[in-house]
């Protein structure tokens, strides 16, 4: 039950360190072409990308971030953005309002465009030998990516995306067990989420300390400690997206 | 710059109408792993996929969505969940709060797992010579939904897939040209968009003359039209969200 494709996407793994080789004009040009055969919300295409070649655009996406591999020279860097601001320009030329798209339904149609499309482009890019890191960071601070992006209002910047040549062989991190992330029907019930996660906690314990021979964690330790806890989780994302016109009600 | 892979994701199209031969188990199997492979935010995994093999279960989404293929038998339904729920639990169990899991900001991170795993189960699908369809119209009703699927607090049925056996053979849907769908470093300046749609407005139109022979529909026109008119667009969607402790803050 296996072929090209599907081993590939078996064999994903995140790559953070890139060779000084961008991308080629016809790498990028199949990479786009990939996102806009995505599937759509409604065929309205609420998706707009943007490929960050400027170096002070990048570098204010950078720090943004606060990752320090965001910014620099390395890798190619685009930026998936929500766009219901040129459906609101069409329908303005036609004299029609957009009050409607200032709701949290169409925000999500746009959403669902954006991410369905970049994780198009990843499967791609992994199929042409290329490595791809998401950057959710770049919500850490998402006033200062609509400034340096030069946003206009019914737009948000929902994730970047680092590709390029990798320079680095990282390990494949395990994931949950498919008795945990998957059930028939209803959502399944679970009497004691330490118990059914205790061999996957063991598995990632002994990944960490493959990679760092000191660090211990475990996957449970992990969500008892990270969430809500810097970057993108404490980010005022709530107001940016009110102040852009979106999910007003 | 094409391989398998690639030359699979340009040919994407929406299929609606499958044979009456479900997916064997072992091919549910592997695109759940696949979905499992796929990249996680922060690494917290906030997302689970329910298979709905149910037919009361799968005859009440199918109400929900108010399209009658959703409902019926033929395909294999999957139900893509944003699930903070389950790491709630966990941190539960080390006595630890989860009040940061109502924010705008975790339900993002959820939505992202949720459909990036869904999109790479597309491909998958489609490299084994299955058809697919999303299902953003689970959510002309979602609180129909979380009944049903007899959702916790912290979880939302973000999107269904469809995926089948192709019964029928679609033309290819023309997108949005790459000129307006993509640009460089900052977001695009188009003085107008009537303008810079006029080619593409007349390849939509043809596209359903030949499918109908009756409907002349315009991209611009449908943009004009459809937003915020019916099922998803219209529905409690933010109010279900709250209920669900999901986006409070």
């Amino acid at each position: 039950m296996t072929n090209e494709t599907i081993a590939l996407q078996l064999a994903h793994r995140t790559i953070r360190a890139y060779k000084d080789q961008p991308l080629t004009e016809a790498e990028v040009a199949t990479l786009m072409d990939v996102a806009r055969h995505t599937a759509t919300s409604s065929y309205l295409q609420s998706c707009t990308i943007l490929h960050i070649t400027d170096p002070q655009v990048r570098e204010a996406i950078g720090a943004a971030s606060g990752q320090p591999y965001v910014g620099g020279t390395k890798g190619d860097l685009f930026i998936f953005l929500v766009d219901l601001y040129r459906n609101s320009r069409i329908r303005a030329e036609q004299g029609i309002s957009s009050e409607a798209l200032s709701s949290m339904n169409l925000f999500l149609t746009g959403a669902e465009d954006a991410l369905l499309a970049a994780q198009n482009v990843v499967v791609a890019a992994e199929s042409m030998g290329l490595g791809t890191v998401y950057l959710g960071s770049i919500l850490a601070d998402p006033r200062s990516v609509v400034q340096a992006l030069k946003l206009p209002e019914l737009t948000f910047p929902i994730v970047g995306l680092l590709m390029g040549h990798p320079d680095q062989e990282p390990g494949q991190k395990p994931r949950l067990p498919l008795s945990v992330m998957t059930a028939t029907n209803t959502y399944p019930h679970v009497e004691s989420y330490t118990e059914a996660l205790a061999d996957y906690d063991r598995e990632v314990s002994e990944y960490y300390d493959l990679r760092s021979g000191s660090r211990l964690e475990s996957f449970t330790h992990l969500v008892g400690t990270s969430i809500g806890v810097g970057g993108a989780h404490v980010s005022p994302i709530a107001q940016v997206l009110h102040e852009q016109g979106l999910c007003l009600r």
